[in-house]
């Protein structure tokens, strides 16, 4: 799970958009999804577009699906963009807010274009979905490779 | 739970975009969903514009939460949008592709300024997800009422 | 006199906006505005485009003039210009709210391009102005056609 | 055969745009053509964008071709440009005038987006050369067809 | 009532765009209206943006509604607009012609941003609907200040 | 019959868009429609624009009808359109492809703006419809003026 | 010979852009010009767009002729063009510098959209060429006036 | 003096936009002007844009000025405004009507962004007044040079 | 300093955005910073965009520097742009609120093409700021001038 | 204070558009402008974005006033945009050149909208502006927060 | 190799941007380039967009690789991308300067969407470098020929 | 010699693309191209913008030539393009496939406002010819250096 950057502010930063959960809670409500869904999730946060792209390349060979919420990135980077087409995992793209409803410069998401389903405007709850669609997206795809070999 | 415009013909159209599922096939999976959840839910799909404004506003006064794909109404209904902000429950939008990534013209969602949140791309299995979402929006919407009574 | 999609819910619909009386408050009005003048009103109201248009041509064969607020239909229906524009009466655009002042996507008017005329922003009270406009364009009409023959 | 908004008031309409044909002169023009070329037609017209993927559907069921003139329609229907994709019959698109000569917002199709064909600017005479079109379409297609199986 | 520029040319001026009445006459008009509703108006013409704003201003301190035909400056000027945003009296904007029918140019209306309604294309009838709203809206003003206190 | 650049290449260039008929069978297949209308044609193709402008003036001259396929030409030239408009006989457009499916480029036609009437998406076949249509436009042209005389 | 803001700067504002003639320098080679003409000139320079306005009223009642350089005008003033528009005599827009070739917001002009003709481009020396214009513009109309009567 | 494409057909083309005079008339107008001020003319038309910019190029290295009518190329041609760049002769571009109030595709010159001045709107008499600035540019052009030597 | 339209509605206007400062409060605040500086400083406001130009002419004669709040003929004037550019004297654009963070039509600034630089959004304080900015500037210059004497 | 990338190349990178001082001179700068003030301050150039990010979360920490030069970033980064939206004190955005002055993609900022102000175009004097600017903003919230408790 | 319009002129034209080799001399260049490498080139320059669409055919049936700098005609014609597309050789793109740095109208080339590569801003010594890839698709091409047969 | 984001996934990446050579095939390919000419180079990947930036600021002082693959940032980055124009080398800009011909946010390049040329399409091959023609650049630089000296 892979989270852009600000997210780390969550709880303090414009409650008004982004609601009262600070991340820990919201690792916290992953952890317990991932759980019921019996599987492990790594849990990152960073403020560096360049990060991302390495995160999202190392997921690419260690696990079997991706969530992101790449925050700002979402609407300026071609570079995330080209990771998640770059790598074989699926990836579900979760937002906290309904960017279609705010700003012009956020009604464009790259991250969209790349992955495999998005969720956006639940708030924390959004985590949840995302975990769940993850995990069964995961799930299909091994059931794909199976069938295939 | 409302279907727009041509969703009737899920299974035999297009299935590289919208998946070999029929609308039966995602009226089971989603009363499937419900029934797992305890809660009742209500299917209609219709080709008409007016009718889907005509099924909010009744959604406005008999139920706890809307499902809707509003399909290519999506992207050219203001009259959804003012209906969905005109009910005061709350509403899921979701998509069986990913609008996004398709034509320009699918780019923008009037109906995604009114709902509470959007799930797109996960094809059928997006419906289980706003089925879920939507009873926990209505969960929370019933409970800050007690709090509020 | 034409209503569009969702003006049966006025009253309860964002009062901020569109204000506190309901339609019935508004036909009640219309009924007195034109009492004083001595005019007859038909008064409808309608969430489908297509009734829309299918009244817009029955006022051309039965009524002297048209008053019609399109609400959202007024910024995606070049069926209700044809409509208007394929009709020999005059017609009076009204909008309780002031489109121009509201998102982008309501800043034009199809309608607005057959309209003799049109009323924006005066709440409630821009039914009766257009009441008024009305009768005074039908009068105008009918005096032209006397001269005229 | 399948006609969109306003196209009953042919005739009277605006007729420097849409020349004094009526619509029931356009149906003897095209039932004439039929005629020679050994094909029934339903002739249909409808204000409704709705009805109008009702029909398309229905065609796609029962008819071997479709000719339509989506009218007002053209400019502003996702839903019939997504309904002339989900049926599995050569449509052909006719329009009366010239739209690229005419307002801008009457410059981008939808429907020509799914249409095999597009015929437009020739008034009433385009009718018959649909006509013609889709007959040849409709035994294209079933040739291919025997020769498939 | 303020007229912006070139409106002291009417009768003359384009009269298949913008009628035969001359000022004077809608002058006379005004003040017919203005007398049937027990109203004193004060009558102005200038060409130039800066009287107007000094009007609007003066306006503010000595009138109980505003009703402004910006003319040209309906389209380019921002300081009328904030000339009005910064009077607390109500303004009432009116256009003898419909702007939205005409060049693109006269799309956009800033006055429109400040007014509490809007009425256009009515020709001269269209100031006396004007002069009857500003009253109602005074009046109304007036009561609620009354109330307040 | 005027051809514009690489419609010489037919049969070769891109068959996914252009199908497989060659310019001669293209030749073949107008000159037999022709023959069971009674009437001759000139069939010319050219990779230059100024000579299109050149054939449409001596067209204008010595024949009674065109049908032109400006190709690439339609999107880029005003000076087919002007001489179009120029000449005072009645033009068919044709296109194989639909261009209104195609590049954003090759949205806009300039020659729509001048022809009679437009043809596109049919292939080959469209050809067949053209000739149809330039011998009735001519025909009717003819009659037109004999009334006249 | 109206001349709009700024000019009085001319020979020391910008002379790259404007070249060195003082505006008493062009009013001095406008009068040399219109005395080889035998007309008379009046010219004004003013910075103020009401002011234009006013002089352009005056002139459509004084004068049988306008020679315009409106500089900043030229691309922000809809009340020039309203004016042009408003008054019965030809109008001959001039520039020194060729505005299509400076930035962007200079591209369009408002006055072109009225003038009889325009000339730009050629610094000083386009005031002789405007006169010459204008003369010949107003001896035309005269010679079509004394035809009409 | 070069033409560029359907030049020749003047005085039949639309002669309410370009006038009723035909080339000649105008190469005759051209040559009295020219006889007056003492210079020779080389008159060209061509459909060509190749050739005009041949012809360019020539007149780069065998005239003192160009007066060049590009038509329709004024709009499309980045080749001419390439040409008029690359010759060190003054050009002056000379339109019969005014583009910028025709069709928005005329609104920009390719042309203008080289030429020394340009003239627009005066019908034939804008070809005298080119003729005159073409001379005083030739003119002006050979002082400075021998001023340099 | 100079100040633009509305700015003397200051401390009543809009006191959200532009806060409740009068003009006279930043005229005195000004004037103790310019005391501290031990400069003159001359305080005009005007709603006349013409006035503003003359102004900027007077202080470019008389004047060392130029303190200019444009108020909203900042978005629209190019007239003030020639001024600011024909005057060689430098000058500081300063703003009470930041307009990239209001409406989209203050998102340009003409006067900054021409100013030396810019403050935004400091309030009342920012005018001490460019106060401060262009006694610096001013000083600078005069340095250079002896420097080049 | 918060300097963005390729700030560390001033004094030899494009001396024409950003001066000939060197990001030490413009501390040296700074910091007295600080001491005359009696602040201190922590001076940062970085060429990432994240590690800006990073910085201005740490301000939001430890400091009570941010100035910052984003360069590059100004145009391109949400994420700075929400990093200064995030944090609780006020930011000063200054920029050495004027943006709004060179290229298109210069002249929006992301920064502006949550900087409390703006300053740009004063070279590195526009650094002793600003941190004039940020020590006057953290004494009024200062002193607010004061009055608050 | 093809030469688009105006590069017979080079070495007098606009040196600045295309620098002052002659069109003989990258001949001259292109011929050493194509002897080290052992390939024959044929050296064509025309005016003439069809000429060059002709160029571009017979390049299709007699030459193995084709290098193009369609100069003007880079961003202006449709008719060279579909000439480029129509024949089955690899074509290099090629431009002495670099089209992305000068005006907007420059920045889109139809060329380079069916161009197997693309060489800007080097000069002549991109010619150079054209031949050499040129060479090497050309072998490649063979190479993969010789494998499929 | 320089590589963006994600070019460490080459040859897994979408191979229909970039080709299958890892970067290390292209980086051998690299060296062998430099053996030739009897360059020194260093070979560097990062998915971080701002170590891009960085490493265009050593190979500033480090490096006679830069030869850069931006990939995604490419188009978002301006700091790149900063850095590129702060350094006093050359830089040659590279693509393995043709940006122009993929999705739009893909056609417009900061880095080729800055890099001496641009070579796009050609695939790994691509680096060999921006080796040699980096080795040019930097001979010629240095050639020029001594001349001056």
């Amino acid at each position: 799970m892979l989270n852009g950057p600000n997210l780390n502010l969550l709880g303090t930063r414009e409650p008004d958009v982004y609601g009262r959960a600070t991340l820990s809670d919201i690792e916290a409500l992953c952890r317990d999804a991932a759980a019921g869904l019996d599987v492990d999730i790594v849990f990152e946060q960073t403020n560096h577009e360049g990060v991302l792209v390495d995160l999202i390349q190392r997921a690419g060979r260690e696990a079997s699906a991706i969530v992101i919420n790449p925050a700002a990135y979402t609407h300026t980077s071609i570079a995330l963009l080209d990771a998640l087409k770059g790598v074989d995992v699926p990836a579900v793209e979760v937002h906290l807010s309904q960017p279609a409803a705010r700003e012009p410069f956020r009604a464009a998401s790259y991250a969209a274009l790349a992955a495999a389903g998005s969720i956006a405007g639940f708030g924390a709850m959004g985590y949840a979905l995302a975990v769940e669609a993850a995990a069964r997206l995961a799930r299909a795809r091994l059931a794909e490779r199976k069938k295939g070999s």
